[in-house]
C-alpha cells in the first residue's frame, strides 16, 4: 500500500526543499502550486496549480491526504478551519498560525506569555486618532502593517506625523513598536511536533540588506552563552505554548544594551535554517516532515564548528546554470541552491552554504560562490 | 529557459537518490522507468515508461537531452551507440560501459593495463572443451557468467568438472577466475568528468552477506595506508584509462596475504558509496550529476571519523512506513533511506547511514536502526 500523501501549499522554494528529505523518508508530496512551473512544482511531479486563497482549489490539492502543512503563512484561516473540520490536519494549526499571519495579535500574545518583545501598540483605524496615538507613543518609532508583510516590506520608520502618510495609504490595519537600538538580528529555529517534541538549532546571526537576509552564520557569533540560552528557551516556550507543529523561527534582536526581543514569528521552514541542510545533523526541512508527521525529530546539532549561508539575489547574472559552473569551479566545496526562479533583481533565486573549522574561512569561501552566482 | 534535461535510464534506487541533488543544483531530470510506481518514479515527476531494451523507448525518454546517464548497466549497447550517433553524449560511453557489462572484456582489458586482478580464463563454449580448460586452470575455482550478474547471482565455486553442469544450464558465456583467499572485500569510487577531473572518496570495507552487500564501513578500518593509497589509484587509473563519466565503483578483494585484486567495476552510483550522502563533503550522487554534466566536481572527503551504511533487505517487517517511526524513535540520529519499493524476501527496499567518532558505537547505532526495519 503506498504512503498517504502529504499535501503541501504552495509552491516556493521552501516547499521546493522539502522535496530531498522526502524522498530518503519516503514521504510522497502532493503539491499545490501558484503555476506549474513555479518552484516547487518542478521537482514535486504530483502537483496541481490552483489559488490557495480558493477553498474548492486547496481542498482538491489536499485530497485524502491526513495532514496538510505550507510553503507560506497566506492561506486564509477559515479555509484552513474548513479543512480542519473536514479531518485533515493543519500543521501548524490555524490557531497557532494566526500568530504568524498577524503581528498585532503575535505582540498581544507574547506580552501575555512575559516574552520580552519592543514594546508596540496598534493604531487606530483613522489618521488623526492614529496621530493622536502616535503622539502618546512617541518618535522616531517603528510602523508596521499587522499582515502580510515580509522581507521588508509593509515597514517604515516614521519620524514624526508627516510619515504616516505612506503607511496609512496602504489601507491595512498598522501597529507601532519602539525602533529597537540594535547591536544585531539573531534567529532560534525549533521544530515542535504534534506529541510535543521540541528540538532547537543553535542561535544564529541574522545578516539584512534592505530588510532581506543577506547572510547567516550558524552559531551566532561571540554570542553571551547566556544569552544563546534566552534565545534558545524563548523559541521553545513560544513553540509549546503556542502549540506550533513542525519548524518556527523566531526572529529577534540583540539590543546595544545585551538583551533579547522578539521581533518576528515564521511557521515553517524558515531562510535563516537553510544552514541546516549541510550544516546540522538534520536538516530544518527533513525536521519539519518529521514534525507535521508527528515522526520522532532529529538532532539538531552542528555538524561543523561553523556553517555560513549566503543568499543569491537576482543580480548582474542572467544564465544562473552557465554561472553556475564557475562557482562551483571556484569553491567545488560550497553548496550550491537553486531555485529554478527566473532571475529578477533582488529576487531570492537561490543560496549557498560553506561550512568550515575557521568563520573567516568560511564566511569568504560562501560569499565568493554567492557573488560569482549574482553578480558574476 | 529552462534547464535543458538530463535523462536518466532506469526507475531504481540509484536514479531515485539522484534526485535530491538534483533539487539543489537546478537540473531538470527526465526518467526512463520500467512502470509507472518504481522506485524513481515516485519521486522524478518526469518520467515516461518504456522499455530499456527498445530503442523506440529510449528515444521517447532522451528526446532532446543533451546528456543522458543510467541507474543500470543493461542497455544494449548497440542502443547506445545509436544514441550516441544521434546527438547524445551518453555518460558513461558505451565503450566504456563495455567493461561494467562484460566481465571477460574487462579481466582482459585490466590484465593490458597491469592492474592486480584474480587469473582468469575464459571457458569454451562447449562443456567437453570447458572441462578440459578448467582442467588445466585447476579447481576450485569461481565460475562467472561474463555478463548479467549481480547480487551474488551468475556465480558459482566450482570443486570439480562436476560443478560445470549447473553454470552451463544457464547458457550464456562463462569465465573462470581463481578462488581468491581474501582478508575482506574493499570499495574504491572515482568520480570522473568528460574533461577528466578525477575525485577519488575514501576506500571503504564492504561487507557481504550471500553475495549481497550488507553493510558498508568508511573509511575500511585498518586498512594499511599504502594499500590504501594502491586501491585508490588503482581506481583513478581505470577511470582515466577507460574514459568512465560519472561514478566507477571499484571492487576489490584484500588478499589474506596483504594485496590488493580488482573484483568487479560498475559504471553507477554504487552501493557501496550511500554512505557518502551524509559522510563526505559531497554525495556519490551529486558528484555523479556534476560529473556528466561535465560540472566541476566537488570534495570527497569524509565529514566524519566514521561512517556506517547498512542494508535494509526484505525481512519480517511488513509496513516500512510503521517501522519507520519506531526506527527514528530508537535512534533519531540514523538517516533513514527507504526506496518506495515493496517489501520482498532479500530485496534492497531501504539503507540507514551512521556518522560518528567511534567505530563500534557508529556500527552499532546503525545496526540497530536498520534490524528495526528489516525484522522488527
Amino acid at each position: 500500500m503506498p504512503a498517504p500523501h502529504l499535501a503541501v501549499i504552495g509552491g516556493g522554494q521552501l516547499a521546493r526543499m522539502m522535496a530531498p528529505p522526502a524522498v530518503a523518508l519516503g514521504i510522497r508530496l502532493r503539491l499545490l502550486a501558484e503555476a506549474g512551473d513555479v518552484s516547487a512544482a518542478q521537482v514535486i511531479g504530483d502537483h496541481l496549480v490552483g489559488d490557495h486563497t480558493n477553498l474548492a482549489d486547496l481542498r482538491d490539492a489536499v485530497g485524502d491526504a491526513p495532514v496538510v502543512t505550507f510553503d507560506h503563512e497566506h492561506v486564509p484561516p477559515e479555509h484552513l478551519q474548513a479543512l480542519a473540520a473536514e479531518g485533515h490536519a493543519c500543521r501548524p494549526s490555524p490557531d497557532a498560525l494566526l500568530f504568524a499571519q498577524d503581528k498585532g495579535d503575535m505582540r498581544v500574545r507574547l506580552s501575555l506569555l512575559g516574552i520580552p518583545s519592543p514594546v508596540f501598540e496598534l493604531l487606530s483605524e483613522d489618521l488623526a486618532d492614529a496621530i493622536d496615538d502616535m503622539h502618546d507613543f512617541g518618535y522616531p518609532a517603528v510602523v508596521k502593517t499587522t499582515r502580510g508583510g515580509y522581507d521588508g516590506k509593509g515597514v517604515w520608520v516614521v519620524r514624526s506625523a508627516d510619515d504616516l502618510a505612506e503607511p496609512f495609504s496602504v489601507g491595512q490595519e498598522l501597529m507601532a513598536e519602539e525602533l529597537v537600538d540594535f547591536r544585531r538580528e539573531l534567529s532560534a529555529l525549533v521544530a515542535r511536533s504534534p506529541s510535543g517534541e521540541v528540538r532547537a538549532y543553535p542561535v544564529v546571526e541574522s545578516r539584512q540588506v534592505d530588510g532581506v537576509c543577506s547572510e547567516v552564520i550558524a552559531p551566532a557569533p561571540d554570542l553571551d552563552p547566556a544569552l544563546a540560552a534566552e534565545a534558545r528557551q524563548i523559541a521553545e516556550r513560544i513553540a509549546t505554548e503556542l502549540e506550533v507543529t513542525g519548524i518556527l523561527a523566531v526572529e529577534m534582536f540583540e539590543t546595544t544594551d545585551g538583551r533579547i526581543l522578539v521581533n518576528e514569528l515564521a511557521m515553517r521552514p524558515h531562510n535563516t535554517g537553510h544552514w541546516s541542510i549541510e550544516g546540522a545533523e538534520t536538516s530544518q526541512f527533513e525536521n519539519h516532515l518529521r514534525a507535521v508527521l508527528d515522526l520522532p525529530l532529529g538532532p539538531t546539532t552542528a555538524r561543523q564548528p561553523w556553517s555560513v549561508m549566503v543568499n543569491v539575489l537576482g543580480g548582474a547574472v542572467e544564465d544562473l546554470l552557465v554561472q553556475r559552473a564557475i562557482a562551483l569551479a571556484a569553491e567545488p566545496g560550497v553548496h550550491v541552491h537553486l531555485y529554478g526562479k527566473a532571475v529578477k533583481p533582488g529576487r531570492k533565486v537561490g543560496h549557498v552554504t560553506a561550512t568550515g573549522i575557521d568563520l573567516d574561512d568560511t564566511r569568504a569561501r560562501a560569499r565568493r560562490s554567492a557573488a560569482l552566482l549574482t553578480d558574476g
